[in-house]
Formats: structure tokens, C-alpha cells, sequence
């Protein structure tokens, strides 16, 4: 039995205290500064404010000022920040790990360069670390699909953990493993983590198809499943797209990172709600007012990977008229576009 | 503009009226024997019984026995039977089509050889038409997400033609495309025709999942995308290992054949009833029971594949242990087994 620290109270890392708890491990759970609220409600009720639930017994909670503490004689670190906590969780988390001690994160997302080469999170991280910690820590990332109030109802899940070191993956895969959460393990760092991020984009754009149906209102019929199929389709063939500039492993593109957690992400909550308030003829501006507060991490990975496209064109890495589905999103998104689905443009085959 | 004879009055072959009246053609929809109830219904009120919805003005509905009649200069030949159909299709229209006169056809599924060789429905349609007309008529398909209901209320729909001949394609396309009906072309009979009918086989497996939870029992957590989204995942590997196999193009495991068409039938209905039922613990004797008169194309698909890989096994084709969730649920289907998802076998990857 292992410490186990995960940094991060969101949805996603304090879901992981169930498998770790059920597996007798010590689970200590750290905001970071956003989360204090939730750290005050854990310490009054033990009850997750966006779970609804009452995390395991035995979990520790502690808030970002007692990181450290939190940190002292981790064996395992997990890493439940948004995209937009990466930087953050290098510079401050790295300071307190240790070597050999491997971290595993939920964070999804892509990094676009100057140059338009994109770089996944693991990546991005240790890029950040501390200079004397960079090749002393094993960087995992968690992909697959995996909503967190599923995973902390013990509902059965399978995910794929990634990372270089195979030995770290499978004593990582026996820390987390219960009859309800199944692991499989990849070395494939880029195309797991290209799927896992992309899905978020893709997600938004089967919303798009929603709620343009709903738009064109009631006539009988209130089922709308042929427009979302061929944009999940047309999602899924972006994503081979960009596994193929990247790098990642083509097999991706039909197992858990790829499909499968697009699937579950168009039943996931906001990614779609956006997709949908877009889908009905909203400018983004006008969506972002309804949603105001909320992390909108498929923008971002949207935006980035749209102002990645052009440079990667132009050094002959990639076709723009392979990512139609992909541009339409993000001229919605940042160049004040209505949706209007380019439905010829989609399937372009070799 | 053409003459069009729709042979076959179920839903996906009169729905494809709606395209058709809209481009003007003239369109002849045909009953089988097994139609007399619709043909009838449509006679008297022109509202089909199960799409619940008035056919196009213009559209002249015939009985069998009028078939000859109906056929009699058909520029295009509409295949609109189940799998069950195939066989009176090609003996009894066989003898009415006319060389040079294209058949496409809405038919999903494949045919096991004695040695395990699976055949797609154009070719299994070709060996059993009249010999003179063997090579005189072009036989095409119609793969990727489209439920009837929808294409019938003009929903955005996205599909692919398949055929061996670009030209009769190309014509095809022209005859069927509107604006809200999308058609893509493709030469790769088998992968498309490969993926069509997995397709059911893989939705009926999503299914178990979402019985298996209900029969689980409330906890306060109504969602259960987690365990069908890997379902959802399983599905999409075996069926790209199945392309593998029968020599199918591989992007079809990414586009519209594959992911597409099993996105919109997990919503499509009688299919992922079956799998509920079956994944409440049901027998499969007992499911049939509770849907008794309905035809279940998903049962031939998964009973057909599944009788097909040991023989395709013995002979180095194929291995057993790539399709767990396949074999999973023709032992539920046809050996008396009640639902138990082998997490462990699934994924099983080089």
C-alpha cells in the first residue's frame, strides 16, 4: 500500500480517491488556490460540491498552503489540474518532487509552438519542471473515456494509462486497478494524448449538430441522431489526420482514446452545452455569457491546434482542407462566424 | 430526371422517396410479399405505418403481385429488403432487371461461406441472380449513419455509395444528392459493406452496458457513459480487426462506415433494446420474447461473424481472442449464457 497525492480537488482527481481508497492506499487530496471553496466544503461535509458526493473515508484533504505537507513521502503524485493549472503545477508542485517518484495526470491538452508544432502536456510539463527534476521524474497521463461522477459511483470504466517507462506504467496500473476501473497501458505517449485532448473539440462540434436541429425547430419528429453521427465521424477522421502530423500511433484511432472517448464526451456536460448554444445560431460571445464561469477546455484546445494548422500547412506538415470540421469550430469560436456546417467540404478522401 | 423503382416498403426504403420526389424523379415504391399491410396503408391514406409520416406527392405505390409493372422501365433499381430479403430479391426482381439498369441497395449485413469466408450482400446477390444477368447488372450499396425516420423528415444525412464502378457511382450520387441528403463515393465494397453490418452487432453490445446498469440499480447516478463508451470502443477495434481480415479498406474504420453508422444506431432502436434486455440479465430466449415479430438483423450479424472466425481461425485468418466482445455475445445469443463482459479479454492489442 502507497501514499498517494493527488494535487487538484476538481472532479476528475478527486474521482480517482475511490479506486485508490478502495484499494487501501492513503489517499491525500490537495487543492490548488482555485480550489479552495471546494477544500473548505470537503473539510465541512466531506461532501464533493460539483460530485455530490461523499468522498471515501480516509482521505485526507488539504488545502494549496499545505501542499508540502500533502507532498512529504508521496510515492505516486497525481496531477488533477485543467490545462490551465500545467504551468502552475510545474513550477510550484515540481519544487516538492522527488525523484523517482512518478506523477499521472488527467489534464488534456495540446501545446501549440511558435512554429506550430504541437506538444502533448506530459511534454509540456517537464518542460517547466525544475531544471535539475526533468529527467528524474516519470510523466504519465491518463486517456480513455471517463466521466467522473461515473468513476466515483464505481460505475465500470476503462482508461489507458501512457507514459515511456513501461515498468512505471505497470506499477502504476497495479496502484489503480479495481474490479471497476480497468487500465491498459500505452507507450504512445503523443497518440493517446492527441486523442485525448482532441476529443473536446470534436465533442463540441457533434453539439454544433444538436443544436441546430433544435434551432430548426419542432416538426415531429425530436429525435437528430443522422447530423451528429456524420459529425462524429467527421471527428474521428480529423483526429487519424492529426495523429498522422503528429506522430501517434494510428491504432488510436479506434480504441479508447479515439472514439471511445469521444463517445463519452458528447454525453459529458459543458463541451456540448457550448456546441449546442452554437449549433442554435449564437455568437460565441453571446454562449460564453450563458456560460460564464465555466472552464471551456475545448476553446482552448480548439484555438490552439487552429493556430497550429496554418504554420504546420505551410511547412508542408499538414492540408487545411483535411481539418474542415476543425476550422469551422474555431472561426466560430475567434472570428466571429455563425455556425454553418461546410457539409461538402467534410470526408475528403485520399 | 429518371424513373426509380423502390423495392421494398420498409422504413430505409421508403424513406429514400423523400430524396428522390425532391429531385423530381419519377418514384415507384414497391411492396414485397411481406408488405401487403404497408402497401395497403399507403393506398388508403399514403401515410406509411411505421415512419408515421405522408409519402411524397407523386410517389406511386405498388402491390408484389405489381412488381412487373412497377420494374418496367426503372432507370435505377432501389433494393429496399432486409438481409432475410436477399435471396427472393435476387430470383424474383433478378428476373425482372434489365442490363445496364444500376440496383443499389439499403440491405446490411454478410454471408458466412461453409469454410468461413464472409461475403458481402452485392456479392452474395450477384451469385444468386438469373446467370445471364450475373454481369450485366451493376450492383451497388448504401453504408454510413442514417435512420430512416430522419432521412424522411429531411434531417442532414451523410452516406456513402459503394459500388465497383465510378461512373455508375458518379450517376447514383447525382440522382440522390439534395441538400440535406450527403453522399460520399467509394469503390471499397467489402470495408463498407463490412463495417454496415457490424454495425448492428457492435450497437447491440453498447447495449448490454446500459441494461447491465440499470439492472445495477439506482445509486442517485442516472448516466452510464463510462461502460458504454468502451463498449462503444471494443466495438470499433473489432470491427477494424474484421477489415483486416475480409481485406476491407482500413479508413473505413474511421469515417462514416464505422464509427458513424455505430454512433447512430446505438440510438436507432430495436437493436439497442435487444442489448438492454440481454444486459438486465435476460436470456436471449427471454428477450426474443418480449420483442416477438420484430426482426432483429443484429442476432443474424453477430450469430453469422461468430460462426465464421473458428473456421477462419483454423485456417491462420484470423484469432479468436480479437474479438472477445463478439464471441461475448453470440454465447449469450446462442448458448444459453446470460450477459458477463469479459473486461480483461478486451483491448487486446500487438
Amino acid at each position: 500500500m502507497s501514499i498517494i497525492t493527488i494535487v487538484g480537488a476538481g472532479m476528475m482527481g478527486t474521482a480517482l480517491c475511490w479506486p485508490l481508497a478502495d484499494n487501501g492506499h492513503t489517499v491525500r487530496l490537495g487543492g490548488t488556490p482555485l480550489d479552495e471553496e471546494i477544500v473548505a466544503s470537503l473539510h465541512a461535509t466531506r461532501i464533493h460540491p460539483k460530485l455530490q458526493r461523499r468522498i471515501p473515508e480516509g482521505v485526507t484533504v488539504y488545502r494549496a498552503a499545505q501542499l508540502p505537507e500533502a507532498l512529504a513521502g508521496a510515492e505516486v503524485v497525481v496531477s488533477g489540474v485543467s490545462s490551465f493549472g500545467v504551468d502552475w503545477f510545474a513550477r510550484t508542485v515540481g519544487e516538492y518532487l522527488r525523484p523517482g517518484v512518478p506523477v499521472i495526470a488527467v489534464t488534456k491538452g495540446l501545446e501549440d509552438q511558435p512554429d506550430g508544432t504541437l506538444i502533448t502536456l506530459p511534454e509540456a510539463t517537464r518542460r517547466r519542471l525544475p531544471p535539475a527534476m526533468r529527467e528524474q521524474v516519470s510523466l504519465n497521463a491518463i486517456g480513455g473515456p471517463c466521466i467522473a461522477h461515473e468513476l466515483a459511483a464505481r460505475r465500470q470504466t476503462a482508461v489507458v494509462f501512457c507514459g515511456t517507462d513501461e515498468a512505471v506504467l505497470a506499477r502504476l496500473r497495479q496502484t489503480f486497478t479495481t474490479p471497476y476501473y480497468h487500465i491498459w497501458l500505452s507507450t504512445d505517449v503523443t497518440g493517446v494524448e492527441v486523442c485525448a485532448a482532441m476529443k473536446n473539440a470534436y465533442a463540441l462540434g457533434v453539439g454544433l449538430a444538436v443544436g441546430m436541429m433544435e434551432q430548426a425547430g419542432a416538426d415531429g419528429l425530436a429525435r437528430m441522431y443522422n447530423p451528429q453521427a456524420a459529425l462524429f465521424a467527421q471527428g474521428c477522421l480529423e483526429m487519424r489526420r492529426l495523429l498522422e502530423i503528429t506522430g501517434g500511433g494510428m491504432e488510436n484511432d479506434t480504441w479508447l482514446p479515439g472514439p471511445g472517448d469521444l463517445y463519452v464526451t458528447v454525453f459529458g456536460g459543458r463541451t456540448v452545452r457550448l456546441g449546442k448554444l452554437l449549433g442554435q445560431g449564437l455568437s460565441f460571445a453571446e454562449a460564453r455569457q450563458q456560460m460564464a464561469g465555466e472552464t471551456l477546455e475545448s476553446v482552448e484546445i480548439a484555438t490552439r491546434v487552429a493556430r497550429a494548422l496554418p504554420k504546420l500547412a505551410a511547412r508542408g506538415l499538414a492540408k487545411l482542407e483535411d481539418f474542415p470540421l476543425l476550422l469551422h469550430i474555431d472561426r466560430i469560436l475567434n472570428h466571429g462566424e455563425r455556425v454553418n456546417l461546410p457539409w461538402e467540404a467534410f470526408f475528403n478522401r485520399p
